[in-house]
């Protein structure tokens, strides 16, 4: 599951920490513009620089096209630094050229920043107006740097992440709700219908792949809208949804997951597996905390159940 | 729990990390001696040179008594750097001045390396023959590289520690059994009696302060013995202890744990808990993985559960 990019607001100490990280990197290469960022869906944002720099024309929070810039083409596979001395004799990059001169860069250093699990997280990144050369020395300490820094990224990601299926935990929604509820919008509450039977009939093992199959899909349907997928344990998903539908239309988002999680094409005896889901709708107004939310998406979801399963309703409440 | 000192070798690229952190810290301060420290039971450890330094007499693996340390006067509390310039001027210093005198150091700049939980692990010192004065700068400089440190012990320690208890995890005793597998022990399979009854009657907030106060009392008798406490998962412990004793030997340890289990002044009506032990000896002959070391300790702790509860059974196969 990639990192989105407004995960980083609810990471504790990020800015002091990203902070800590370009000042520590200046302090081995003083002359240059340092920068983070991070990728997320085929997008890179620059998250923090060390200082302003009017030279160059890059800023915080500036979100650039993932083809339209040199750090895609860092070796993430190897780990390895990507350094161009003088770009403006580079004979590669004719296709990055312009975007390069724009922004007034005429030296680089990037090196990946790679979490625990292999995933690539961003880049730190040193540049300068003017051809440059960097020492071997340089480098190591900036790739030491970036890999202090993963720790920190790994640790954040272990809070708010589930262990088994990647998506966000419990710990995560609430700080996210809070934050967002001014928007309104839909809080799903999934159940998996026959998921105990799939434990005991075919192991544990078979029990993991499905939860993260379910939610591979979720994380997928989320990804289209505007929303995050959270596991809440066990069999127990949320996918909280900002958008302004009417009934019908969230029905509709309802319907399509109901058809995506029944259908499995599983080599196992009897094997049968389906969702259904409780449907809070919330509005900015309402001022209820998520608690209450989740409540009324579980009272749906009951609802849901006893209708036979495999099936949604929204909150009687509505 | 403290971090016992060899707990560090399990660590997944401690040494690589440590060498980063160290070679970091000496770009800020070249001309100084920088090394990595640890506390356990009123020990500090010094874990990590930059380089051996002929005219400094601290060595890698060194244990020092916590009251003959310097370190040891560092403020964990606020976090705060210790800084002597020149140690012949402090007069604060009068217990410790044999012990600096004798490993030749003059000047001394030590910084607390903290745990997220706000447990005191250790220190990042830097050193000098003679009196040297040291930067706001480079202070705030080795105090950023301690706290990346941290991150990565952090992450070690959520590998290898339960979250609930502090106790270590399974995963730790597979790499800790295979490790210390040859010197033969005794495994001890605990069981609470009666623990989903206090969940059930009291809740879980009752049963999470049971297992971590179940936690502690094992933490003490394996701290006054060579050994391991783990938390299995639910209300399954094991107890791994090094040592050559007689059958008899052992049951006296049982007989200890028994009564440390079974004894709660807890206000709560009809609370009873005790706990079940199988015992699994094995010597390094045998030649068995933990796996089988284990069932046979659960095969012992079934027969203790058959017996009516509160009480031990050494592995039939003995």
């Amino acid at each position: 599951m990639q990192i989105s990019i407004n995960e980083m607001q609810y990471y504790k100490n990020f800015d002091e920490i990203a902070r800590d990280i370009l000042a520590m990197a200046k302090e081995s290469l003083p002359d240059r513009l340092i920068y983070l960022t991070s990728f997320a869906r085929k997008k890179q944002m620059i998250l923090k620089l060390s200082e302003p720099n009017p030279s160059i024309h890059i800023h915080e929070g500036m979100v650039i096209d993932i083809n339209d810039t040199v750090c895609n083409q860092i070796d993430f596979d190897n780990n390895a630094p990507l350094i161009y001395e003088d770009m403006s004799r580079e004979t590669k990059l004719d296709d990055l050229r312009q975007a390069l001169i724009g922004a007034n860069i005429n030296s680089y250093l990037g090196v990946p920043i790679i979490l625990s699990n292999g995933e690539a997280f961003g880049t730190l990144c040193a540049v300068h107006t003017h051809a440059n050369t960097i020492t071997a020395k340089s480098t190591n300490t900036i790739q030491t740097i970036a890999k202090m820094f993963s720790y920190y990224l790994d640790l954040e990601r272990l809070a708010y992440r589930d262990s088994l299926t990647g998506l966000y935990n419990r710990q995560f929604l609430y700080k996210y709700f809070e934050e967002k509820f001014g928007t309104g919008g839909a809080l799903f509450f999934l159940d998996l219908d026959g998921f105990k039977n799939i434990n005991d009939s075919y192991g544990h093992e078979a029990g993991d792949f499905i939860l993260r199959e379910v939610a591979l899909r979720l994380e997928g349907f989320v990804q289209r809208h505007n929303g995050v997928a959270v596991r809440l344990g066990g069999d127990e998903f949320v996918i909280n949804l900002i958008d302004h539908l009417s009934k019908e239309e969230w029905g509709k988002h309802a319907e399509y997951l109901l058809s995506q999680l029944s259908s499995w094409d599983i080599p196992l005896e009897g094997f049968q597996l389906s969702v259904s889901i409780g449907i809070a709708l919330y509005a900015p107004s309402d001022g209820n905390p998520l608690k209450v939310v989740l409540k009324q998406a579980d009272n749906a979801l009951y609802s849901a159940k006893a209708m036979g399963k495999n099936t949604y309703q929204f909150n009687p409440d509505l």
